[in-house]
């Protein structure tokens, strides 16, 4: 008789050596600042990945055969998003160091800031793409500089002018879309029609860390997201830009966040997010 | 120490001698045939706005420089329809008076015949633009004549022909067809392709009031209201439209109806009714 | 004193002899895998059915020009799916005897079995026109032959190579999308772009019996279902493949499976349900 | 073939003539001055009926032998409270006339004024026992003077002093206790422990009009209506009550209102005002 | 680095050998009749057990000194009741060979029979001590002999009169009560006032099977079960009641059954299910 | 023409001066462990309360007649503990200042560790009566000291032995009761029977701060809290606790903590919150 079988993703490897691609979640909602619950995103994704299948019709390959580990939950306590990011820094730290691919599920959007801390050291010319309907380029949010709300700003002074590339914006304040406008990251509105210029410019050899915030869909397709934001990308068109990122460069690690699983009892936005994430697998992992 | 904010709409000042627009709430389901909660509607837009910005990209202005009175919702007894009426007519009429846009949040659509009324005795050559998904223009419903389902007929009965511009309409009976077809109000279905046309016939002297009912945007942008009907507009289409509107006529006063937030636990309807007014006070305001 | 009216769909007629077709109820969820609840999709339908209106702009025809007879949900004990086959086939093979257009509601997919067997031995050169998400075409579900994930293997058994035409698919397994590019079923992914070709092909004089998983649409228009799927059809897309197959082709049977009302709290997936039914009632009754 | 069964509540004759009682829906919310939703109770109740058991273990008898027919739901446009009080008075009074019990479905607390009335124009000497939470009893409720808030002030006013019993009372204005405590009405806060002497006092011979409020009972028991009041009497207490009543004088009308189905996904409250109904018409029919 | 742990229910051991009671998972729903989902209580157990403690002060003892294994879920199709009981027999037969208890979750109430199957072929004197709102009598439901509304029906052809004890029943047809009042079976009605007198009755030698339809709880306590019935037992009797057994006869088996987490948002239902499963466990392995 | 009144607890006084209470809300959840929320308890209790009446049968008084200020919620970030409690501290600390009782809506139940230190640095013979399902007697909670769960072992750290009194505590591990057991808080289980002794152990000269954990309820009274426990107690139970505490010492401030409005969609439970603060204002403020 054996124990239930651990809650991996499907089509998980329990072979942690082979894999090539490491995922974890990091469900903190420590400074979501109206509607929590992207802390239980990471669960949702696990228990409702059984509800797709494995194999993808588009890339005509199976997660079966694309060798990825599942570590499970970083536990930390709620309190404090400095020590969350010093664990989440640790993590991604660890699976980079391994050569794999970092995969991250949030959890609030400030997670990103460690992954991106572990890969910035390592790949020290790394760009960023950033899906999201938010520009989340705030210096700071009611005084608080480690907040979803100021996330990028915080990459940016990681990582300085011309690394940063956005799509799908259409919520901000005039100071964000200032920011942008004076050159320091490069801000698409509302869709990704420019992605392939921003491919261009980052180049085929350079190291990309990709993070979606859910929320850049528009909320019709991904109702469960604590700030919806009308206006927003199709799943088709989100899928299509992924795929042509991991044709173009080289995906170092990513991540989706802002998947609040409270707010759609229907459950159809945990299961656009397994999704997408079997099809980032398959495309990402090499 | 001082007691809680007043829960206006966000941005709105408390400086009503400055204000150009007014806004108030017609939180009334008096006539709401089948599931209602259309009440709730001011108070939810109010609370949730605090969950966008201030600020438009796409407009490049800010709530914060356009000045707008909130005047809060009107108080009246539910069971007795032309009482409510009159509170709405007499409320519209002060705001006109003094040469406010009027901006009027429901509740069900009869609320926007009170408006009409005060509307159409100050601007005698008023033009209506009606953005729903059906025709509310039967000539009574269970033979109540003061409903929702005939509100564009009260208004056709006060205006006369050629003054209503229907757009995005899809749902309706056989004789509510005829009735437009028979030419007393021009009927869209669907969608606003015909809008120019209308503002062509319309002209830019004429004085407009605009009625949006939610419902013209379909159910999967806008869950939350009481008689969801497929195959609606997108919010992208609603706002060009409005934007078109805002630089081609006069808007004297506007309302948004039928928002029902019992219906979307979410919270994403309200959100995006708020995004819609924002962009409405920001175009609509000179 | 009359007793309450029978909740038949909104404009049914009570003339069974004068109806030219009937609407059955098939509300099993006997082999739903995942989150039960389509047994209720049918008393969903009828209940909410008396929110539309029965007269189409689109088609300019009313239900109540339209004779159809509703006759009620089959009742058959849950923990039987072949007796519940046994039930339906027998229910529909009544139905076609009489002349009569067969309307079946489920229920899950597993019921659309039942239905077609009645019409493949009435109509011998019978071909299916499929819309779903899904393939189902496994040979077996976890061993269980009878499950709604192998209900076109099972027609396919029926009918053989060249007879089922599937629109809209993108979720299965390896084995079902070779088993379609073997030959055995025509299969279009994500939308219905090669309708016009399939009805080319089928002819004008074949019989067609059209079974919509109403699970083909998009999440975002109809989140009411047990397996949402990103990426799919919208309301108007099936809606206007619906119209073509009713001008090009004799429809003798249809079914609409899989609403589940329970995922829907808002009630817009019934209401998209009744719509759809009344446009193909109208178009498929001749 | 057969159209599908009339949903009339579970155990209802089809014969009119040999019926002892008259079910009849009043789903009226045309005053609710909080959450509405009340409208759906009498359609909830006739559908949820079919989960529980026709036979009662409490009275051992089973209402396939208690003859009682369910005339439906009273249809009324939404907007005229007096107009809804006119219906329910007619349909009240005609049942009466017939010599049988008056048996209506709420609804708000408003419509109980309708049947009262029909009750008192035949039954001079009629006693009210009425279960609520509130007193209902304020001379108007912002300015009307027909609202659920007032319900049994217009009561006392067709009826006078010493003809109202309440029991479970626990909310209220100071005026309305003060009317109480002047003798108009007897009120019993919290529970029915004077039940007994209150039925000493009305006598075996005197027309009783039981009217119960659901919120009489405890929001844990009954958390679906619309302005819950902690602090309330449990089912068995209730339902020990109704059979006290039933046992000592003459119930010639019975009506149960505000159950709000909106406000309980679970379908917990309307099970057990199914249940309560089933008690009270195997009790109160002889 | 390690995969996620399993989600075996809160302070299971990881040690089978050492283990003295085996919990499994029998998420069946084949026959529930009316609102489905229990297929979903024994995951929900599971993952909502990291809400409560693994110390129960009532007991002071605690679940990390108690040692139970966690077996996970039985995997079975869907839609065949009689292989589903195959199954549970299996596996509960496997648990009694090794001298451990059985601890099943379930599911609808039909999954009693297989795990008393098996009990009842190794302990020939069996007693069932059955907590239930419905008596579970029938000979057939809907000519389904196989169904949770006959599962102690068939239990009685297992072992004969005399042999269960049933508590807080209050449902049930005129035939089922007097199928007990014939004295096949003992039931108390409403509560478990008579325990004591049936453990007398039992003996301390007997071996028990104790067997808990969650509804028998009022509505109020536990509102995610199916067929809620109002006027049942509190937790604390329920708890009381279960410790005295524990205390008086020799338990070899017990499974909690009708808990569904769907019809219950506010997650309470489950969080009693999983206090109840550690007194349980805490009282009844030795 | 006036802006929207302040949403203020229903018959908050606007003179502060005359004010003899004065309520804030802290709405946090920074360190909630499960189902976030708590933040929005302030904001729902206030804008509830309007379905209240301001009057009281059980005291007679009236909040109209009784002077308390709503001086609104604290704002700030989330994500440091520590400061919020800052915040909260200085708050009480002005509200004792002034000689007025400070009243406080959690939020979770962290903050009560700031209104305490406020409360004991005036008055430094303080005792606490504190209501709750859970012990909240950790060291600490994952490492972190400042946590819900530790609450009162940081109040304890603070005051010393013999000044904590607990009622209803039914949760908790072994070490938390063993604490207690040790002397260092007189804890009594389940229920307040102890109260009146407790009371008489403090004397009527001593300040007392009463802190209620709303979770201190049975869940079938209050299902809208994070972590629920059956076995709690009945709301009339806890109001006449809190009476006699009114009756026998002087409470210089109180709390109610862990009302989560996202947890139950009737309403009810925040309806109850406002109830008991109501009854709290009217019996506390003198």
């Amino acid at each position: 008789m054996t124990a239930p079988g651990a809650t991996a993703f499907i089509g998980a490897t329990d072979d942690f050596a082979a894999a090539k691609a490491v995922v974890f979640g990091a469900g903190s909602d420590a400074t979501t600042s109206y509607r929590p619950g992207t802390r239980f995103g990471p669960a949702a994704v696990r228990a409702e990945s059984y509800g797709i299948e494995t194999y993808s019709p588009y890339l005509d390959r199976d997660l079966e055969e694309t060798p990825f580990f599942d570590s499970g939950d970083l536990e930390f306590p709620f309190g404090s998003p400095a020590r969350q990011l010093e664990a989440i820094e640790a993590r991604a730290d660890e699976i980079l160091a391994g050569g794999r691919l970092s995969v991250m599920l949030g959890g609030e959007h400030l997670v990103t800031l460690g992954a991106v801390c572990a890969a910035a050291r390592r790949f020290p010319d790394l760009h960023i793409i950033h899906f999201d309907a938010h520009a989340d380029l705030r210096e700071d949010y009611l005084g608080e500089k480690l907040s979803h709300a100021c996330v990028m700003r915080r990459v940016h002074e990681l990582l300085g002018d011309g690394r940063i590339w956005q799509f799908g914006i259409r919520s901000g304040t005039r100071e964000e879309f200032a920011f942008a406008a004076a050159g320091h990251v490069t801000m698409r509105r509302n869709d990704a029609a420019t992605l392939g210029a921003a491919l261009d410019a980052i180049g085929d050899g350079a190291a990309v860390y990709v993070t979606v915030d859910l929320d850049v869909l528009d909320p019709a397709e991904l109702p469960g997201t604590g700030t919806p934001e009308a206006g927003g990308m199709r799943f088709e068109e989100l899928r299509a830009a992924l795929m042509e990122i991991a044709r173009r460069v080289r995906v170092v690690g990513f991540d989706n966040v802002e998947l609040n699983p409270m707010l759609d009892s229907s459950g159809r936005s945990t299961a656009l997010a397994c999704k997408l994430l079997r099809e980032q697998l398959l495309a990402f992992v090499r």
